[in-house]
């Protein structure tokens, strides 16, 4: 923690901040300057007290010099993670590919593109059976009925399933289906009742980033799972929200590199989501490989123009099919595969 | 709902959404333009399956031309509602004054800032009891002991008491509380799950607005809590998320008319989160009564630099009174009282 | 500065640091800490290659802890200006009220509008002769015959007049005009070579905030003017870009108390731009004045339907009356008078 | 056009908006739906006073369905365009590669950075004369003996040389020191006295987007570029500014696919201002390759920690050649080179 001092702030003022942070457990180095003083704070930096010199009297401001996530960081862990989902190593040499509808919708739907995607390289169907919606008249997802539906969509076709938890009630069912990889999504990012649940029951879990999250925040809210030493967290950028209106969201590559930077955890890009229209969905995709994204979360829908919900956003299985052999090539000027 | 179609699409697409538009119930009402077709849809514009007729061939855009929220919005209830809680009229002639700490600390803490809010003239003690922190690391509240101090602080004051509630199990605690007023925070302004719980407590709701929640997106969300026949909800505008650095978020003030255009539901200002100094506090305070909010909630700390969370933008007692003079003068000038 | 150096850096990326800070003309101030080591450096902070030593092996970051505008900022100037404009001073105890057309479109239009707002209050006549557009096929404004037209209004009417300048070209014509206040747009508030022009000038200033100007650079942006001895500088929040679609621009009242605590320098608000919607711009007129603002800049057009710009956020006279009866109250609440 | 009527409004509104759509030159289509009415305008929708319509009495919104720029739309020009800067195509399949220092020091340092820069496989030589800077106080470039060196540098190499024209009285300097390649920075993105200026100028622009600048607005300031039969236009996406800290700016790569999409105009990506820190450089080069761009801009310094401006993003010209090696490999992923 570094305090900044006012100009000409006086000297009682500077002892008093001083005594302050040694009774906090700390040591105070003051450096007194022509125009002002600063103080530093030598410790282990982890109590919140420090934060509260900020009020004290003659004081500017105080920053903290440490990063606040710790199991998240690189500082805990070096090397990158890899995250094994059933079998299939998240954050490895090959990409990872999840691919279905925003919601499972029917039987047949699901199986259908269950199907398609797995013939076009995908190793993880996605479907929402419980969707959160802005409007509560909107179409909020089968339930349970559509778990059944994606599980038996794993069982013909192998892929590993990914679906959204929205109310840590539907925990028990989640666990119970075996579902692969348990998503929470943007508007839960933040829910720290919803992250310690999901922590607490050890299922794996994929966090995508809040719509206005910042990179710093984000990787706390992953800190909330790993506490509960579920170290199974795969990120996923997928969209902020700026000025810009001519997408939906405002996908941040930017994080890709900056969260590889700071964290060991695998991070996935979710273009569809991201920006809100089928034909950019492509060209992201492979933006987010060239960024070094360890995958990709794509909506496939057989007939988005029926969809009932997210259909803008979703490819056909034959647009689909082309992004992959599209990815596919970055991937390999990447030296990864897909 | 108006479908936009490309400029030299082809008869037979503009046919199809014609054909499509009926099917789904509605009339069809062609435009042909010089450049281009637009259609408008004619019926009760309900149904999530209209946004679909953008995804299909030819259709450059489709808007919905209706507000989708319905028992927030002016068309349901034109003049504006007053909230009764325990006793006081929110949205009425008096402004509703909330004033407390933010976290509760200790009993000597609540009670004495208790006491102190009252003097000043506020109708309502606010308290953390169980804290949703962005780490896992910082002082989480202190539950159902806190919950307790703030029941003793109501009894011995008369104050009514507002408190956040983050997690749904918490609920019977809430109930059996009788907490007069329940806070859902920014980051839970669109937890479904969370807003269906409390919808369906029948608890009167203080719904704060998301930080990066668009005005109608916030209308939608009170409308989760309404569609239970739970009618008490009050909201409150608390900094949204902007690139300004000077100020911990941007206190939106055009949001005040806005909403008070567009919905009948009482709304508050919170200075203290929404601009993160309390040099800021009563600048912002008399500006919301200004721009017609119906009272604000402020942050009161006795001693802001010990203070567990949010120091920086806590008003000391004397400083609080202080406001609340000046807000009142505000508020004579409106023709409305504190 | 304040150097923090990465943990676990190697004593000699440290020396490396120190060595470079004393080179430059500072005393470096090293405080080595558990995990890691900062540098205080002491001197006159005026030199740009300090930042360079965030380039450094072993650097995590460097900032600065000394605002970087010196003309603008309170130091330099301890109590508020005012500004002294053709007799008014604008940030005295009358709040300064400048009323008119986005665009003058003719004579008979101006000379309307300046009898309403005369009689209504106004003390400055606004009107664009030059108008920034968006698009190049827009109006343009009528030029020179505009700033005629306006010259004429202030000559029948007394009102001092402010004009928009978006080229120094057109400076000459501004000087011989003796236009009263030149207004710089939100699209030039980084222009910096028209703010050089118009600070050599001499003429006084009217500079609004950039949609997306941080409150730090716009004070930057005051100092190119006041750097030539140009002290006639009035500040003016104009709305800034945010996420938020309900209006055209967020306002941002926080601007406010910040800038009044940050610089000497009168500020007045512009509801009009600021929201884009007429029905907005008098509850924020109200809530401007309330924030502390020192008067407020407003659209006013007698048949707003037919404006050539900028119609939707005009206000008819009457309403113009309207709300400066309703700001009075809020002055007179205040302690300030209208 | 399209107006939307609010709902239960008087017929006499609705008959009032008819006519003064067809005074105005239009044919009005009103479709009378149940709960509202709405009015498509069809016709040639080139004038500004159809936006007037949404002033008039009954009227809750009116939106234009024709996109308001032409010449640098895809409708005017359906295949993407290649802009001839001195005998090499940008656009074409060859990758446009700009590199070099942020401003112009010296003599031997722009020498030394050309001849690297040459040597890694640049066509263009970027370089900074006069600079436009947020302090008054800070280095302001070398001006024009720092545009003798560009050109020195360029007879050396046969570089095309990039240089930025902050001030439209610096025109004549440029079109004798035959600049290649004028570049318009964000910050004057809509200086449309300066894109007048440079239009008339008939020397090629490299369009820099503004940080706040919407799409759309771009792309109708390189409307006022184009409209003095200047065709040399080339786009730029640098950033822009989001509520996100951990970037200087958040480089919008949604920008390259949905430029693509709505204009025939070649687009580059400047990495190194889109993010300001050199460890993202590279990544994001490749991104912006991945997601279509014609080519990148990159700052590149001899030893960024004694830059004067901006050495934080530059990178070292060894740094500088990997990034050319490995974005080449994205390159030829997607069918081009480098």
């Amino acid at each position: 923690m570094i305090v900044v001092m006012k100009p000409g702030c006086p000297r009682e003022f500077i002892d008093d901040v001083i005594k302050r942070i040694e009774d906090l457990g700390y040591h105070a180095h003051p450096i007194y300057g022509i125009e002002r003083t600063v103080i530093g704070c030598v410790g282990n930096e982890d109590k919140t007290p420090l934060q509260s010199l900020e009020n004290m009297p003659g004081v500017e401001n105080a920053f903290p010099i440490l990063k606040p996530y710790k199991l998240a960081g690189r500082e805990f862990h070096v090397e990158p993670s890899q995250v094994d989902i059933s079998g299939f190593k998240v954050g490895g040499e090959k990409l990872a590919l999840i691919a279905g509808p925003c919601s499972v919708e029917s039987r047949e739907q699901v199986l259908e593109i269950a199907d398609a995607v797995k013939a076009a390289g995908a190793q993880f169907l996605r479907g929402g059976a419980f969707k959160p919606r802005t409007s509560p008249y909107a179409f909020q997802g089968l339930g349970e009925k559509g778990l059944e539906m994606l599980v038996e969509a794993r069982d013909r076709t192998g892929l590993r399933i990914v679906t959204e938890i929205v109310n840590a009630e539907d925990l028990p069912g989640m666990v119970e289906a075996k579902v692969d990889l348990l998503q929470i999504g943007a508007r839960n990012c933040q829910n720290y009742a919803l992250l310690d649940a999901v922590g607490r029951s050890g299922l794996p879990v994929l966090l995508k980033r809040g719509i206005s999250t910042l990179i710093s925040e984000y990787l706390m809210a992953a800190e909330y799972i790993l506490q509960h030493e579920n170290y199974k967290v795969i990120l996923c950028e997928r969209g902020i929200r700026t000025f810009e209106t001519a997408t939906r969201f405002t996908l941040d590559l930017n994080a890709v590199p900056i969260i590889k930077q700071n964290s060991h955890l695998p991070l996935l890009v979710d273009p569809s989501h991201g920006t809100g229209q089928w034909r950019l969905v492509e060209p992201m995709a492979r933006a987010a490989i060239a960024a070094g994204a360890d995958g990709v979360i794509v909506e496939v829908h057989p007939n988005p123009k029926f969809a009932l919900s997210d259909g803008a956003q979703s490819l056909k299985p034959e647009k689909f099919e082309r992004l992959v052999s599209e990815v596919r090539k970055i991937a390999i000027a990447m030296g990864r595969s897909l």
